[in-house]
């Protein structure tokens, strides 16, 4: 039986995209080849890396101004890669803490020049997004994580500045609609809601490039990647291969608007749940909630392990919470069905009714 | 029909292999999830990747020096990554140049230390391994590409030095026996004999790390990768799976004995075909060939399409030769079987016989 896959990442796929996903690694469109033997250089491999880039431009409506890229690494490579192409040694860069992952690219950026932190919700455990700082004019860009897997916090309008952005977006790529043109730089572990674990996406301001005072090794510096259009080296074929099938399921359903307002719907669906529910409780401050993190704790701890066991057993997956957080954490991104969601506040309905 | 996969990489992989990563990707082991849609956390991947490290140690008789991690960015991130973890900016390292990856890694690593090249085939289109050169004694360790993917060669034999080797193990990783004592760093691609592309291979002896005078991004150290066995950020978790398998055909085929045993034979066949034939020409010095990939050409180059045509619809794939060499390749990697390499010597046979 099929599990409903409330996984934080790697996380839950479209069905189709599985099943299209499976039957290439039989054989790719009858050529008599696996999709994971045949060569990056191949007319078949080709074309899904063009497709692929064509897909995520035509969704985000990016400008030729845009480059896209799909590289390896993960986010956490981003961190410096980041601010390795866009940070000259004698500049400033402003970050905003908002969680572990926050914390870990500002780590990394302090490598590469000065780094101010404008604000952190460390004070309260990260159950909320900062607000009413100021953005200093003298720094080459702003970084921010626009959603907080581990927390269930997500920026719901953007920090007032004309420095260009740079974006940590794993966890809601995608997801919604974005004013693209406040964004110099745009990265994303595909493992959330592009696809599977193993390609990061990075979306890149050209004109921001080859202005840091430093050397670069070839394999990090983004314009190498430009140059060769992702294929410098092997590229991940594999999961770039579902990234674009993942992609193709996003642009059928109706693109951006069509995922926002699903994701809408649904978010609201479980954090009305959760507050009508007299045993559990959200962790994010109410205006700054995720729409594909939703974390919620047990109001009587000891309870916590019969829930996960009733979870369980209504064949729902992941929903442990993350250990900074405690408690649950429902993750419910693009290719998440309203139906398994239902099942979930099913589950949650019945515990409250039982320990009434 | 299935096609007889002579590409230099991604390459073919064992035909059980292709079927168990199908079904996983429908259903893992039956429960309920797809590979592309669980936690790297969870209990089913954290045993798939202990057990891929374990099938490394296994088969290269590890001692508990030595630590395998899994890992993304392809040889060409290791390029740099080797000398920025093992080469102080104070430290000469000796390189050898035996082609176009060759000449990649001593580029990327001049960023980090002094690199003295003591010896390069280049004179006559990386056709040779050069030999006869001395080693000096005041280097941290001696680099070298074991076997030349595009040109055809191989090293057969190790040069004489204390050093601890570094190897570009890409194309022959597992494909034969090696004194592994000898190496304090070895990588690997796994797209070739190792499982699908997407995750790079990494054995290094642990004492050698730590030693260097630099500030290393977190994600570029070893030593992250080593404590958090590979998982400090979500590893490739497909690419791993599929390598897993293809390392359990290994074991189960016989270890690197009988990989070795018969790739030999293999090779035999094939430059046997090569060196009787009239029509065509070996390219590597014999002394130096590749048990992995059989470099060619044709002696009347006017004839080079037909018999591209002749191996097309014989349903052969991947013979033509590297725009820097020209020609034809076979690359005859692990998983090719011996009927598929007798395909391609008939092809060979009928096409000098119609053209006696």
């Amino acid at each position: 039986m099929k599990k409903h896959n409330f996984s934080a990442g790697p996380a839950i796929l479209p069905a189709s995209v599985l099943q299209k996903a499976g039957n290439a690694v039989h054989d790719l469109n009858g050529i008599g080849l696996s999709i994971l033997e045949i060569s990056h250089r191949s007319p078949e491999f080709v074309e899904i890396l063009d497709r692929s880039v064509q897909l995520v431009k035509d969704l985000y409506q990016l400008s030729d101004d845009y480059a896209v890229l799909f590289l390896t690494g993960g986010a956490s490579s981003q961190f410096f890669m980041s601010a390795m192409n866009l940070l000259d040694p004698s500049a400033k860069a402003a970050y905003l803490d908002t969680g572990s992952w926050s914390s870990k690219a500002i780590k990394e950026a302090k490598l590469f020049g000065d780094i101010e932190v404008l604000a952190s919700s460390k004070d309260k455990n990260y159950n909320y997004i900062p607000k009413g700082f100021d953005v200093p004019e003298d720094i080459s860009y702003l970084h921010l994580t626009s959603n907080n897997t581990i927390f269930g916090t997500q920026y719901h309008s953007l920090p007032d500045t004309k420095a260009p952005l740079v974006c940590d977006m794993s966890s809601d790529i995608f997801s919604r609609n974005i004013d693209v043109d406040r964004y110099g730089l745009i990265y994303a572990g595909a493992q959330k809601n592009m696809g599977p674990a193993g390609t990061t996406l990075v979306i890149v301001r050209k004109d921001l490039l080859g202005k840091v005072n430093r050397e670069i090794p070839t394999m990090l510096n983004y314009e190498t990647h430009i140059k060769k259009n992702s294929s410098f080296n092997t590229p991940p074929v594999y999961p770039i291969f579902v990234s674009m099938l993942t992609l193709e399921w996003v642009a059928e359903m109706g693109g951006l608007d069509a995922m926002e307002k699903h994701n809408r719907e649904k978010a609201q669906l479980m954090y009305d749940a959760i507050d009508r529910n007299p045993l559990f409780e959200g962790v994010a401050e109410k205006e700054d909630r995720s729409w594909m993190n939703a974390t919620f704790v047990m109001k009587y701890e000891n309870l916590e392990k019969e829930f996960l066991d009733d979870c369980n057993a209504a064949g729902i997956s992941g929903v442990k919470g993350h250990r900074s957080v405690g408690g649950f954490r429902a993750s419910i991104y693009n290719a998440m069905p309203i139906d398994s969601i239902k099942v979930l506040i099913d589950v949650m309905d019945d515990f409250a009714q039982t320990h009434a």
